[in-house]
């Protein structure tokens, strides 16, 4: 029987624990997609206690104490304590047995706390005193917890209208060597159906300076914001789809006009005015070497009680399906077509559809990348099944690695966890004479894809 | 090399040894979904041979006959004799390595018989020879050969018009100690485009002296019978769609109406009338504390030759696809908004649909529940799956555990079949050291999930 | 540690070293799908050296050399030298670990050239060298290799439109003792909506001295096509849809005439003829004794500028998806109700659908098989996937094995790579306690899928 979660957590073979401690432990981290609060980091935020820390916003822990029967009072209520949070969460995390959360949990604990027992109800007292104290040093601010963890770069997500105030205002002020660079996401004004649609072009208009009546004038603001995105180091963009239509028809700018007389649109509307926007943006990152992320799959605020009380990412989000993959594919032969395809990544919600993701990618080589295992896929048989589709399409050397897509300062172990996982595959690989004891050769392999890739395709160097 | 089919059978670590030997094996059996018959139960039926057991309606064997080739007059013949039937059987059995029927008929001679021998053609004359002999004992009837396996309840699977006459007759009689409850599976009523919908209106109306010329009328029958079914005990419903479809809109009176008229009915119909019958029984099982159970996926069916010969269940169902899990999702939120969504089972009939249901069910956690590997997932691979499912959303200490849905008497060890995978799967997790060797809290897990959970959930205390 | 792909490659059990060495490796090899080339066989094409081998026209490598960013000019590109694509080759082999082209590489090396080292940059040079000079020997023609192999019999893939000169060439002057058939793959003739439809329907017309007016003449030219094949022992037919759909409307005639007219066809215009089509192609096959494959799947020349660069085969193929599987089922049953159905085997390219096929497969069992793992799943968790499937169902006995779907002379280790996995999953079984130790049992069986189930399947004794 193996130890508790130590240093050789998931290397079971000799290659593994080889290429985990003498090539992926020491590479710094390029988290490029997260939701990290820039202004958390400019303030150097800190925090009184693990469950401002852990509880605070994340609904994967929501999600997992309500898979255990936790009263919502003691998830998001406000009528109870931190500490009581933390005991439910204490609680909880006895129970969850193989859920990627129990791991980061405990990952968490060891790494920015140097705690290694279980948390467990009976050790939550100590453990709840302990780290509070430490919390006391300004060591644990949030700048501090990424430069613990070897942070070198974040690229964070942002609405076009956003001034990026607080990322101007991080590099003036040279908060940190890290460096910190916002993605563009443009979701709200590619959701023409949405009743926020009129809102967001307002809110662009405002920032912008603008007048928006035409689809030409909102292609002109969004280059703008571009501009502004630009000259604060942008390298990413990101959009999310729960299902991806696309048309390629002229009733764009007509579709425009009409969703803002508030008039009903046809779905032949709708999907003219997204491709016709999704390709002037690629053009658009493809001009200015931003790399283009496509989110695709989830199903977004099924529980509508939930969102009532607690709002969107309450935790009410689940895996959808029924994208049809070929339209994804006419998109990015479109930009082929036009000679505008940017650097771009697919990742998917649903692991049923992971090869239809991963094999488009390699039709579109070496500008498309089939991307890291994504939210309900982040755990280990997610990233197993990511890590061997790499492997089978013959594109995981140069694949680009993990990020954390989270909105916690202390998730940066997640960067650690795939990285185990992805020692572990290779080091399989050679226990089982499938590949040769070449450890330096699957070390450089696994160096670019734990950072040197990132840095490449993102243009970080 | 392991024992064949051992008392450590699929318990590869010590852990799960502990774990399934210490608290799943001796755990009472709560089986909440089968298609047993109360018939058979209350006059207490024996059994002259395994064919009668194991061959008599069992689409599972017969399925897996066919794969191997065999003759259909050895498989559902009336010209062959039954002790042919069972010779072509041990055939087939030692033609199908890994199918969950191979360790199912190995499970079952052990359990119930004493045979710890391989089933082939070479041991079958013994074997038959040996089992006709200890059949003759009364001690193998149906009702004793469920007490043999510790089943505390049992929730058969009933029709709506049904008088649930045997099940009031067990009760009466005092016949065993078990709990012998219906479970409400109006399938018949709800599919308005079938062309057995009017018989099955007719049936309703026979049973419950109602005439039924409107939605309305329909309803107050439905209710009607479920005042029946509760007063028989009832704790559990039962739906089965091949395709999920789901409207909103106002048609479903009409619909209901032109059914009856014989008119042609358009998609948008059948779904209002579908939505609309749902969330009212919805709302009926919610008053009632009757638990939903949706099984969603299979093609029934599919090949008219063996339907025309033997009917439904011939074996004669497949896998089938393109449910688009958003409109699960209306379905149970329009439940939530009116306060009336009951506890709530999802079953798919697709793995590879799997993680759409587990991530809506945590959606609307603790009330709905992802089910037990179904049918065609019910399997060792299968039952992986949705244990790791269950675990990477954090809800298999919540989760109601296994069921057999099975129409035979024998079936029972399919439960120390998906126990000794749980069992294994959390073994693992020790073993690698992913989770403290904690066996008492881990213990407590197996015990909620093998039985308990579901004592809570469908109200057996 | 394992060496490296020794003789027990991927054997890790006993048991699974005992049917492969003791049964698996010694049989024959039936090839029943592939794309050699008949003139290369019939003229004995000798080759200079391994890029013409390996990289001539294998799409698997290039999609491999473009994953890890090899630059095209070095893929298929006219001004580099076939040395220097062979060391870009090498370069990239040591970057995929994992890859089933890997695995493939090396073990063409082994078998055809006794290398068992590395194919690395530092051992390319030695090897090239080394493969150049055994190639000038005449025992490295075309068909001497398939001969080294051990292949016992071919089908190819031709168009009804093909005189079939080689295949009777061959035949005539008894080049080898292998029986090379061609295998009937009227896919031109069904892509009604397809701008090449008149093309082929121009070159049937050549071909056979018809003038087609009607859907009629067309099936009686098809007809006379399927007489040539069958006069050429024509065993197999193939079929290829990326989306599977199918009519049952009375509007193929005209839908034929329209699309004949260069009019616009509607959705279920195309379909009707689809499906029209399709059931006589069944009934002349089953009259003829001639086994029906569906390939279905593939998304095709995804990336337009590979197809304008390259063509069709240019690695610009992946993973698709949305086949409604009951129309799949809808065709089959059509075939059984009119007792038409022939011998049939579904291949799928997505495996999220495995369990739709496989177990449709079974309601139609034993005439209709769910087929190898195919194309993007042809790698170890494919066939491991593939093999489980089979198990499951309980068909896997009566399967038809592997097949090579290649264009390349030396594939055939893909048998083996094949058998290896196959006697992996029931030698795991044998050494866990799942099924007894009773190799001559299990021998048979792996005897069975391997060669001698194709042979019955294919009237190939």
């Amino acid at each position: 029987m193996r130890k508790f979660m130590d240093e050789d957590f998931l290397l079971d073979t000799g290659a593994a624990r080889e290429l985990f401690h003498g090539y992926a432990e020491g590479c710094p981290i390029i988290d490029y997609h997260n939701h990290l609060s820039t202004k958390d980091m400019a303030e150097r935020r800190t925090f009184s206690n693990l469950t401002q820390i852990w509880l605070e916003g994340d609904h994967y822990k929501w999600r997992a104490m309500r898979g255990c029967g936790v009263d919502e009072s003691l998830i998001t209520g406000k009528e109870t304590t931190d500490y009581e949070k933390f005991l439910a969460w204490a609680e909880t995390v006895s129970r969850i047995p193989g859920c990627p959360v129990y791991h980061w949990t405990h990952l968490e604990l060891q790494r920015y706390f140097g705690i290694y027992e279980p948390l467990t109800p009976a050790t939550a007292p100590g453990i709840w005193e302990k780290t509070c104290e430490m919390l006391k040093d300004p060591g644990y601010d949030a700048i501090s917890l990424l430069e613990m963890q070897n942070v070198k770069a974040l690229c964070t997500t942002d609405d076009p209208a956003d001034s990026l105030e607080w990322h101007f205002k991080l590099a003036e002020d040279h908060i940190t060597e890290m460096r910190v660079l916002p993605s563009f996401r443009p979701d709200r004004y590619i959701a023409l159906e949405a009743p926020a649609f009129k809102g967001a072009i307002a809110d662009l208009e405002a920032r912008n300076g603008d007048s928006i009546a035409s689809l030409d004038n909102l292609k002109a603001s969004l280059s703008k914001s571009l501009d502004r995105f630009d000259k604060a180091g942008c390298r990413g963009s990101d959009h999310g789809f729960s299902v991806f239509t696309y048309g390629r028809g002229d009733r764009a700018d007509s579709a425009f006009k009409k969703a803002m007389a508030g008039e009903i649109l046809t779905a032949e509307e709708i999907d003219d005015y997204r491709g016709e926007i999704l390709r002037f943006l690629g053009a658009e990152y493809a001009k200015r070497g931003i790399a283009m992320q496509l989110h695709i799959g989830p199903l977004r605020n099924t529980n509508s009680h939930l969102y009532d009380i607690i709002g969107p990412d309450a935790g009410g989000d689940s895996v959808g399906g029924l994208t049809d993959i070929a339209l994804v594919g006419y998109f990015l032969d479109d930009l082929v077509k036009a000679g505008t395809l940017p650097n771009t990544i697919l990742y998917n919600a649903n692991p049923a559809d992971n090869m239809d993701y991963s094999t488009l990618a390699i039709d579109f080589a070496p500008k498309v990348k089939f991307g890291a295992a994504w939210w309900f896929c982040d755990n280990i048989r997610g990233m197993k099944a990511q890590t061997y589709e790499l492997m089978e399409t013959g594109a995981m050397a140069e694949s680009v690695g993990m990020l954390t897509d989270s909105r916690s300062f202390t998730s940066f172990p997640r960067h650690e966890y795939f990285r185990r996982i992805l020692c572990a595959a290779l080091g399989e690989l050679v226990e089982t004479g499938q590949y040769p004891n070449d450890i330096p050769t699957l070390g450089r392999i696994v160096e670019d894809i734990c950072w040197k890739n990132a840095v490449k395709f993102f243009r970080l160097d």
